[in-house]
């Protein structure tokens, strides 16, 4: 099942672990890793043999130095999973992953693993085809947070030899339910695969990988990641005939279809729904 | 068989249908409209359910228009289909074309599918891998007139938002039958097949993309319009025993193996053989 | 005052000779051959010494090669100079340009150089830098037979060796008289300039070069055609206090500021002043 | 001495006034307004004719929102100017920076004239010749923090349409005082003109400009901005005989030589020099 | 198991004929010669049908000259087959392999597939992709020797003709033993297949193509040479598990973890292990 | 006149030093050191205050390593200057480089400024407009010599950190007197500036630089070696009359006119004018 017999990591940090992909990894990433710690603002659930769990806010610059000691891997999912205020973008994401970054330096980990998102690129149009060297153009505040963090990686290791891999995922899934989706599409399993090459790869440097599975449509240019030896297995397009029945024919002019960011490059500002 | 339930579309126009392609199209395409209107020059035998035959001239602009009623998706095969002379190519592909496209505009129809062909780069050569963004290099004045579609379809799209899909045909025939096709042909099915995927893409905007089926052997980088998610399922590979025992071995100086037109490539000044 | 002691072509050919830009050459290009012939749809004046005058329309197959006999250099300005109807486009810059390819071909003609047009990518945004190689996009049926002689100029170099310059010439007037001439002005000296480079290169194969003068605002990356030594003089950055004071803050939406091509851009469809 | 006669817009606000490039624009500027609001931290002195003096905290979002009131250009200069804790540069340049943004697009302002770094990018070797379009390598948390307004601005623009300059400012100082400067140097007159043309530009869109003199040594390709019209007057070139006498032989393998951010590349996790 | 039924080449030359590869070839090629020539300095066994044998060294310009004549093809793997002391590089590499093409070129070959090598390019990092268009950046003399062939086949192209297919082969072996070959290894059929497709071409040119498996992962963009229709059929994932079981975890900084070209990259000059 | 005031290095070694390029270079560079090397296998003549002459022969290792002892700068040209037989460019071009370079390493020199030559990319069109990054494409065995030290110098940095600046000196005379040096004459002034240049960059790595003046024809795009501040004062184009007037119309189509390269493309198999 996995393509190794001794755990090459002793703890591998998970940080987003009470979400979808969290669950995912935090069965899959388990052989890798003598220990598995966990984190999130939501409760982890009960301990498995070999896990560490710790709950806490990213923002939380002591709680995050705290989990960091004796890290050596890191993948990290954890922020704002969406659009939301500035403010909490603002902690969540910017102030949480510097946090991150800034103990993973002091703390001499290996690599960090980051959860981008298409959302870093989601104002090019569907037609176009990009590789991870285009000029970022985010679609959202949450897309914006995302550039930060894929730049702060960059910094951390052009000066301090930090590596990361940021993954811009597209559409993480269990099934693609929309028309974009017959593009954006990562399945878990693909995903998991892409996670666990990027972890043990042997050099990375700094690289930007698109994740998605293996769909024959494509928004994305990943040849300069093939060194990772991604493979998706999956694919999008069983589910089109389905996908074609169950969705009206689109405005081909309409923001949402347009732009590879979907209906976040369509969306307008965000308004606090909590606001009054 | 097909990836819909219901027709999308409730009036496709397919042009140059009495010919092979339109034939393969006849049948492939009939789902997905309500009705399938069908243009030739030459008789179009019995008209099926659903079907509406007419036999006109594109160079007719009157006919043009008044088939062009209540179309919402045309895919136009229609034209002079190898080097003739200027004035047919003048008249059957460049008026004919423009026809299409200024009825197209008038009665807002949604997207235009076009056959260009590999006679619009054909001076390329053969080791040379080309993507969409190359300048045009045809290699007859067929070829010409493809490019000029091709550029015309650009202006409608950029000046009025009609959508157009070029699709760069190589060599589609049953089956591959010299040694170029090994990189150039494009099976009835993938031809068929892309057709539906330009068809039923969500979004278009202007595109180029190269026709041939899934051969090892490929002049083309069909990278930026992988968003259509063609993938092609036929390949040359397993007729090239049979290729290399019928042909012999090939000069590569010889304009004909050296661009990819091929003989299109080598023929001088075309003579019309009616003149006297 | 020019570069030359003795003419070295033997019979050069201007068309659209009694236009502005024709009345410039018709002095500039004087010391470079021994007899200049003259074409235009209008009069011409009178003949000075070693001039040919030939007054005919360019779509006249058979006045065409009557004037091309003995021609060694052609500078090919006619044709219909901005939009206009379809069927006038098609019979001045369509087929009047065939007539003169096909008639240079026959008679073994060294080189054309061919009057293009801004408009044939006037759809790139100003804020773009273009070189010559980005694809075509024209802004207007003017635009597009612009493009059309383009390529079916590199067609007649590909397969015949029949030399072209494209001269994608801007704005050619006296002055610039408002904002975005401040980039595509072109004067006269330098357009008299960049021709005569042209038909003095050693050798140019197929060539797409830009035609602007040396102003510091600027659409287009002229590298490629450096080999020319076309160094233009002049400047329209002196007369930007000018155009400032006498032209309206631009809105940065409307069309024909956004786009290279400017009111070309923004204009609908060609009605005919003249229908009824 | 300016190039235009009444002033084009109603009020531009500049911020970060009370620095050296704030002095320089808020003379510069003057005749471009009808008024000139002038915001800093520290104090402004006394208003001249037709001046708004604003002395707040951007990070302060109700004051930023009050003084942008009836602003309809903004050239945004505030925030810390170098490397500094992170909470000083997400405080100052940050948020400080989203809320003129936000009020920008709020206000409906025409365009943001944005003073980003060649920091931004200084983790480029000095022998790498970059142009606007490379992704951003930041030399510094300072760098991270303009690489975030790049991209927020891009956002801005994508989303809402809110223009944007900005200006990758190498080494603005009165005279070039080391040898990295023969290239990076900006002269105030030169700063002045730059921010001059891209407030006067008709149409930006989202633009990224690089900001030196007419140095021999450079290491910017500026052509992607080259519609602006930014024709620098002077050169770093004059003071190399005096930079050569006063400077040791560098050392070429030590970062602050190899890199284009210079020391920033080279100085190690800012430490706090007040904290204790 | 061939996919020709008759010997399309009069005599193929295989140098280097004793070693791993060429005794792959010795057994691959046969079907396509009616004499397949073998050379080496070492001994070469019995001669098959059809097989003539020729013990030399390649710097013997003579005895080179000799076996040439009568020769139609050349698959050219002889040479120092590692670093060396300039001396036997110059001898076995530079030498020996401009004795093959200038006697190549006087007795009109038809084109030399020759063996270049990993080397030629090894100081690209691994995680960069690079197609056969980058800039050569050898990692040893031996690498600098392949680069002087693959120059020297170029010459022998544009100005004579004598096509070449330069294999920069990864690493050739019956099956990847190290975490980097998971990205070079090229199996055995896979190579006897490229030389295949390089012999039988049609029209190459002058052609570089990278010669690996369909390993996942990939230093390597073969697109420019996809006309060959090299299409690998063999993988280095199948081996992953056993190669992470045993091989350490490679400390990523380090040189032959780092760069393409792995232990030769890290290794310092050559010291010859014979001198005294 | 120079721009220093105390010689920057202690010992420049210039090899080559009895050639006209030589010569200009004794002079100009005499300020830059405390001791000027001078090589040749040429009489120098005598030496001059700070200089050392050694005649010997380049591919005489012990002679080259004896006059590199504490030579910390080595601007390299000599070699035969022009084709000749393999075995004459084999050991004057490539044994003669090899000992420079490794010399140079084992002392520890700072830097080698090589001459190298068009005729190392002289097989490209004239009318293309190449960087120093395109693959290179020699049009005599002179020119694979000269890409061969281009390679192994980029070998000697890659791994052993010895910088290289290489400058493809087009045709570097008194005055240019062919069309052909309209676009590729260097000034002696030009070729100085730019060797002075190369020896005070503050930091080079491996840098490949066009050496023309600041001729209007132009094939090169020199904007990747912007970063040495090469700033050329001279121009051909004050010849351009004179050598229009003195020189016949040139044929399009003979490779001496349109390649780079000029007579050397045009050039067959170089026959040695001494053997009998």
């Amino acid at each position: 099942m996995t393509d190794i017999t001794t755990p090459p990591f002793k703890n591998i940090l998970i940080t987003g672990a009470a979400g979808a992909l969290g669950a995912v990894l935090r069965d899959s990433l388990r052989p890798y890793a003598e220990t598995l710690t966990l984190s999130d603002r939501q409760p982890l659930g009960e301990a498995r043999e070999n896990e560490k769990l710790v709950v806490c806010d990213l923002a939380d610059r002591d709680a995050v130095f705290g989990m960091m000691q004796g890290v050596d891997m890191v993948v990290h999912l954890g922020g704002a999973p969406r659009e939301n205020t500035f403010q909490v973008i603002l902690d969540s994401n910017i102030v949480g992953s510097y946090n991150i970054y800034e103990a993973a330096r002091q703390f001499n980990v290996k690599r960090v693993i980051y959860a981008s998102s298409v959302h870093a690129i989601g104002f090019y149009e569907c037609t176009q085809t990009i590789d991870a060297n285009v000029p970022q153009r985010p679609d959202s505040l949450y897309g914006v947070s995302k550039t930060f963090v894929e730049n702060l990686s960059r910094y951390y290791f052009d000066k301090f030899g930090l590596e990361s891999v940021c993954m811009r995922i597209g559409s993480c899934f269990p099934k693609p339910v929309d028309r974009r989706m017959l593009a954006t599409w990562l399945s878990y399993d693909d995903f998991s695969h892409l996670c666990i090459r990027a972890v043990m790869a042997s050099s990375v440097g700094h690289m930007i990988v698109y994740g998605n599975s293996k769909n024959s449509a494509n928004f994305w240019d990943n040849t300069e990641a093939a060194y990772l030896g991604y493979s998706p297995q999956d694919s999008a397009d069983s589910y089109r005939a389905e996908i074609y029945a169950n969705t009206p024919v689109p405005d081909p002019r309409h923001p949402a279809v347009r732009y590879q960011g979907g209906q976040f490059a369509a969306d307008g500002h965000y308004e606090d729904p909590n606001a009054n």
